[in-house]
């Protein structure tokens, strides 16, 4: 399979916060947000590997700062690494001010989606060539939240998380 | 403030997967599923402090098997450790087998919340107190969670988070 | 088929009121609510016989007290009689107060579910065996209102309600 | 108040059954149709009295027919009686032929509103003078099912419901 | 096939405008309105030809008056003329003053449908006799509305467009 | 004000067609689309004016291809020409293979907003200079459009509207 560069799998959603989208103090609820860079992480890997996605893992989602009712809101999705069967997608969420149109970042989220065929078994992905900066950091760093995922889910050992390790020494 | 049990905070839903709710495969989106345990999760840190609560993040979500459509699916929620202003929630999700009743468990998430007033200002919330020997467990392994949770957006310095570097010698 | 419990098919779900949940006061929509209960009802039928089970009638729901927006709303659905091939559920609709957490009872609603196959053919469903107190008293009156909902049909001469007629006598 | 007719308050829904309105036989959830009654019916009972109404009760739906997955269907509410403050709402339910176009009744509900202000508080309505068969026959039985629903909710002593009590003798 | 009236195809729907379906005016989305339209359209397309209906395209439709939070809006769609496998039609939109019951026109649009079978080829479909004045201008404006688009897509010569070119002269 | 481009007002959107978006022949319903377009454009015009944007029209919305369950699905939005107080949007609807990725072009819409203060006052809008060669077609031939609205809203004599009447000649 050919490698791919993580501009062929950008994926673009703008919204604006609707009524329906928020809580009690008006801004745009979590999960809401949630769904929506589930749905925008989701069409960037299947743009990597043209296959069927199913989302495997959310890692680190974190809110900063709460959207408010009205917002013009934009997802950017791309994915930041590919193993064997399964992608790595950062979803960076902007803020627009309405006067100016200045974009604020306000979140960013770590998505993992494995490619899989109609019964669901695991399927290879294409390589991933980062180009950016910001894409070769966060390349690197995928491999250390993959390690730390598999520590957490007891399928590896600490002491073998080489790159993980690294980061206590 | 009185410290409070997790049984005290515990949030029960039980949904059934309906056609919106399914990806191309017919199984529940993942996206749904990460709304449908914000709410439950958000239910629960409300009951642990009687205050508006936010979402802060979501830690280490995973989808291990598919949930079909037409499934009966029960999140439930219990905080699992209180810090000063802010709370983790523990969502196990049960899938029901529809002839034998019997539950299984299909995935398991984590997030945390803050206690915010009016204005979006965070507030103390009243301690937990784990009673069962799993809820002893996560809350032991809560606190690693937030010195990572920390390291990760660069606010603890990796060699002060006892708890975890203790895991990696 | 062995008899079972009215806590055996315990359906519980909690829900926050939100903004699209809502009538032009500001409160919980008679419409919305209706479309919940039956949710938590049909689950409910469906833990008693592990059947599909389709509504066949609603009877007899009361709108007491409006529901705020915002409101934390707990239903709970019991099957409190079961028939040949349908069962009569109980669905009690609590709000708790946001401070003090208590909760106060707001609605009562009984539907009636028939077993089907999946040719919509009515299938036998298990005998119910209330427990409590208040499960007994609803195990009785469910006779009385099966017999009037014969009669409203059509399908029941009002002298051969025995039960029934005991009211006004 | 100048007394109105039925026809004034006609309200009538077109709706086409869509996926995510059915359940897992692929015919229209009963909770669905639930809330599309209270919809129609609330804008009948808010063309009677051009007040602010809210949901008081629900009386004797039945669901005697499965409605199909694409199926063209068509609710037609009307004030069936007024009384004080309250309205009783007949809605009839047609499924029409795709082909031939012939409407086949399927449900028949009956809701009752309270006209209120904005502070919740009960408003006078004018009353209703039936005017087809149909209509009269309603407007008679509405009285007994008034006396029936005080009854249950203990407020009407069985032997006062005059109406009521001729039909068991 | 035997030709039909425009009122063997009207299709009446009322709805209350929630909170979900308004703008950040605190109006009634213009995007929530064309859906509400199309559906209402597709209804009244079906019953002029008893087939399966899809929209061909969305003519002229024209926002004069914001409609309110709470409004109840009353949308009537009637088949305007009928080609040899499309039909145009006509959707009057009207707010209802909620205290005097008056209705206000404050939208009209034209969609056009096609008839189709189960894998999406053109059916014929019976021809339209007008009846009322206004259904005899909307008829004749039809013919120009189809040369005109037929023109915009490059499929009609302008000098060929008799009727519509009589317009400018 | 200052002028702006196109690109400026640029809005993207992606989404995957669901089983609540379909029809009965499982495509993309109209009305949904209708919706979707609604939502990319007035983003856009917004992004031109930095106002409250409503929508005053829809003109020429064509579906030509059906869009199947589960496509992937881009909306392109850029404002076309501004006027006085609006902003003519156009909209450019691509569906993606799911194979290849090759996108193919399947609707073309054109919609028309006003920008307004929050009484709803129209506003100036800066003005648009097209920079593409598809941009200034598209720009050239929304004076038409509008000359042509203006004819059909009776507002203007066709014998003034010398761009559209040249047409004819």
């Amino acid at each position: 399979m050919k490698p791919k560069t993580p501009k062929e799998s950008l994926s673009i959603h703008t919204q604006i916060v609707l009524p329906n989208d928020t809580n009690t103090l008006g801004n745009l609820f979590g999960g809401k947000l949630l769904q929506w860079m589930d749905m925008a992480a989701s069409i960037s890997a299947h743009r990597h590997c043209r296959r069927i996605v199913v989302t495997a893992s959310v890692n680190n989602v974190s809110f900063n700062n709460p959207i408010n009712h009205a917002s013009l809101v934009t997802l950017e999705a791309k994915v930041s690494r590919a193993f064997n069967t399964s992608m790595e997608v950062f979803i960076d969420v902007w803020v627009e001010d309405a006067v100016s149109g200045a974009k604020e970042k306000c979140n960013e989220a770590i998505y993992t989606f494995v490619a899989v065929d109609q019964n669901g078994s695991p399927l290879p992905v294409p390589a991933l060539i980062p180009e950016t900066e910001e894409e070769k950091t966060r390349y690197e760093a995928a491999l250390r939240r993959k390690q730390l995922s598999l520590i957490l889910a007891g399928k590896l050992n600490p002491h073998e998380a080489t790159e993980l390790k690294a980061l206590f020494q």
